[in-house]
């Protein structure tokens, strides 16, 4: 996939190391993190869940907490495969629930990338257009790499990167409504495509790749972005890990 | 009930107060814990999950973490009903699953007096005669207060004493087979006599009442004792929350 290496970064490391190749070019001895000197071994926490089930919030609601200074945020979302090859219309018809949509291989560079202490570029994906965008954005290495997806658990080399599974648990139909609202209000779609969408690709794409992948989690959070006590309990273990005050 | 009354405490304090009727008869006001002085709000931990779900194993290692010395420990099992007005086979036939088998009034107002700082005296049942034994276990107020059982959050009364709910979730064939071990090798029971029972009782009831209560946790813990993450994770929110080290 030529195409991709665009958005891989440089190759001043070593020609012969597949993950030097995709991490950004800069010396890993010099990269230090303000509050704990060199990070030798990042936090890597994966929030996966269904489509609506909360797992942004969560995300957020951590970020806040243990301070974006301290997090690296990867989405899987921005990590859609580009397909130039194909027409708009064709584009618009693929299944972007299915594991192969995404270029999950990418992801896992970028994270091991990260764990060396080497900054990434991440994608940026334009989803009106259903393509890759020219700009990146530049991730750099912290004590915490927090990753979300609903599919994050599904894949197993991704899967064995985390040290902390966390999979967001919310009842279906409150899932649905959350979708329907999110992408009629800031994806202008037009109810009938978000149902069609939903019956066709999404809620099947759930049942045989997303809900299996949650027996993989560590912690299972039910409803989202509103379980306080749950939240409490993540930023805790985070803080412990980090050994913060 | 009046045969429940002399496992409930002395009635030193107002006659007038139903907790302290069952409360034990100690002036609460000197109540101390060695480590935090006067404990006034202790944190009521609920651990609930199927038969064979590994939350007994979960209770004891946050026991072991955090400090049996911190730690006051309930058991929603001690609490089965007294019924001296059957006779033995009568005993046997009662369905042990159903809520109704449980004094769950007597575990809520045991945890009440915890949260006043005074002690209780936690029944003691024989499952080989399915009595409430005479002797008591007295309970001391702790900076925690650790209460399981597969059906501690399927009371309301019950469910709202707590701060932090857990639900131990595990493969249904898994809890079964456990359960299996545990009745033949710790209970003396054949492998018929445990079979018929999970299926006439053990496991609907798991169905009706058990697996529903799962909503109203916090947080799920797939995998019961074998789950380290999980556990860290519950053992630095309860160490952020005393404000331990």
């Amino acid at each position: 996939m030529p195409v991709v290496l665009s958005y891989r970064c440089s190759t001043l490391f070593s020609q012969f190391d597949p993950v030097m190749l995709i991490c950004h070019s800069v010396n890993t001895t010099q990269i230090r993190n303000e509050d704990s000197g060199l990070i030798d071994h990042p936090l890597v926490i994966g929030i996966a869940g269904g489509t609506g089930s909360g797992k942004t919030t969560i995300a957020r609601q951590i970020l806040q907490r243990i301070g974006t200074n301290r997090i690296a945020s990867l989405s899987h979302d921005a990590y859609y495969r580009d397909r130039p090859d194909l027409t708009l219309e064709e584009r618009a018809r693929l299944n972007y629930d299915h594991p192969d949509s995404l270029e999950t291989e990418l992801l896992v560079e970028h994270i091991k990338c990260l764990k060396q202490n080497t900054p990434v570029d991440m994608p940026v994906y334009d989803f009106t257009t259903h393509r890759r965008k020219f700009e990146t954005i530049r991730v750099e290495p912290q004590t915490v790499v927090l990753v979300d997806g609903i599919l994050i658990f599904e894949n197993k080399k991704l899967r064995n990167l985390f040290d902390v599974k966390i999979y967001v648990d919310t009842d279906a139909d409150i899932r649905f409504i959350r979708r329907l609202q999110r992408d009629i209000e800031e994806r202008g779609r037009t109810q009938e495509s978000v149902v069609n969408q939903y019956l066709e690709t999404v809620r099947p794409m759930h049942l045989k790749f997303v809900e299996p992948s949650k027996r993989y989690a560590d912690v299972i959070i039910p409803e989202g972005g509103f379980n306080r006590v749950a939240l409490d309990m993540v930023t805790a273990h985070i803080a412990e890990m980090l050994h913060l005050e």
